[in-house]
């Protein structure tokens, strides 16, 4: 059975959230119902399901077929039914046993923070209007503290019995001009509402509400009151997801 | 009477165009039921009434006020009441006379246009997906055509008794790069779906319809049907308007 990936990015302001769900409009739904009318029913796979109001650049998706499709016709075909706000950038036979999910090596998502007095009309649906100016250095060195093999238990949604142990390759936010911040992390996987938990607490640092170095004690505290909540979903993007070299598009 | 300058940016994707109309949401309902709880009743003026699904960024509005009002407090005010999609960037005192319209010496527009096979989720509100590439030299050539002091009667709807010669300060094309191509135009001022037109013009010129070398032709026809209709709305923003000197936020 031939193996397929989709590259796809999304607005999702209108959805909620990636994963397939009864009675409300998914991107998974609308996937799902735009690709088996040529493959018919197949079980699908995904690198990061995204939360109600999450935005994708580079979400990517795999199934098997049990006959070949034509890559060229189908992308043309998917693009035709998801568009505006979906948009599958590339499809592409991937070698056997690939699985989006699973052969994932990292995942890097992308925040926005806009610091501006005036919101922005252009940017409301993609940044978290925080509304003033934030210390972007004490930001930044708190992020330093993210990277490496932590226990992330206070950033996440308790899933009982799941390990919140996990890698973070990279944490940095940038001056992205006018006004932008832009916190872009990378880790081999992240808990749920990881990400968010991690942008509220350096938002938190920025507003100086906190200092950089109590962030050692709230991951030791293993305990979800003892960080600041979640930023909004609508700030936050799903960049890319690295493979090994022979599954890239 | 103080006289008062607002520049306001906008989505327009949720609005019926700028000015006023009953039992339909446009900009102008808006930013009057936000601002007379603090003026009363006055009357607006605006630099560019933007039709239904065109935004801007740098639009310019005036009122005559009874009283002197406090310019800081009315623009957050004025932000809290419209936030998201219309943003008031500046409130100041203007000089005596100052009109919004009447006293704008150009404005400018842009009007951006995707090229890309796969359109893009982040600015399908934003631009015209045309879905392919276009001669970028053959619609460089046409816009320079449009400079200069021309009647425009063919590239505007009929307003009887008006008259459609204006003056194209500046018109140019520019390859933003990702495949985005924009078109900024700068007029003292344009007649209705002036842009639009003159954009659908130089897209069938892109496509190879058309060669620029036809349209002094369609000038000269001053008919509406021997231009090529009007571009989409949502591709449109109002970007810039100029005033004298004095009269500078």
């Amino acid at each position: 059975m031939p193996t397929y990936r989709l590259d796809l990015a999304y607005d999702g302001s209108g959805f909620h959230g990636y994963a397939r769900q009864a009675d409300v409009r998914t991107v998974q739904g609308d996937l799902e119902d735009a690709l088996f009318k040529h493959t018919g029913r197949v079980a699908t796979s995904v690198a990061g399901r995204t939360d109600a109001g999450v935005h994708a650049r580079g979400q990517v998706v795999s199934f098997h077929a049990a006959e070949p499709v034509d890559e060229a016709r189908l992308l043309r075909s998917l693009n035709s039914q998801l568009a505006p706000e979906v948009a599958v950038t590339a499809v592409c036979r991937a070698s056997d046993g690939f699985d989006a999910r699973l052969s994932a090596l990292s995942r890097r998502y992308r925040y926005q923070v806009l610091t501006t007095d005036v919101p922005d009309p252009f940017l409301h649906r993609y940044c978290w209007h925080a509304g003033h100016a934030l210390a972007f250095d004490a930001m930044q060195e708190a992020a330093a503290l993210f990277v490496g093999a932590h226990d992330f238990a206070s950033f996440c949604r308790a899933a009982e019995g799941r390990s919140t142990v996990r890698t973070l390759l990279a944490a940095a936010w940038e001056d992205t001009g006018g006004g932008l911040l832009a916190f872009d992390v990378t880790a081999t996987s992240f808990c749920h509402q990881m990400v968010r938990s991690l942008v509220a607490l350096c938002v938190e640092i920025g507003r100086g509400r906190l200092a950089a170095a109590e962030v050692p004690a709230i991951f030791t505290a293993r305990d979800r009151n003892a960080a600041r909540g979640a930023a909004p979903p609508h700030g936050l993007t799903l960049w890319e997801v690295a493979y090994p070299a022979g599954d890239r598009p």
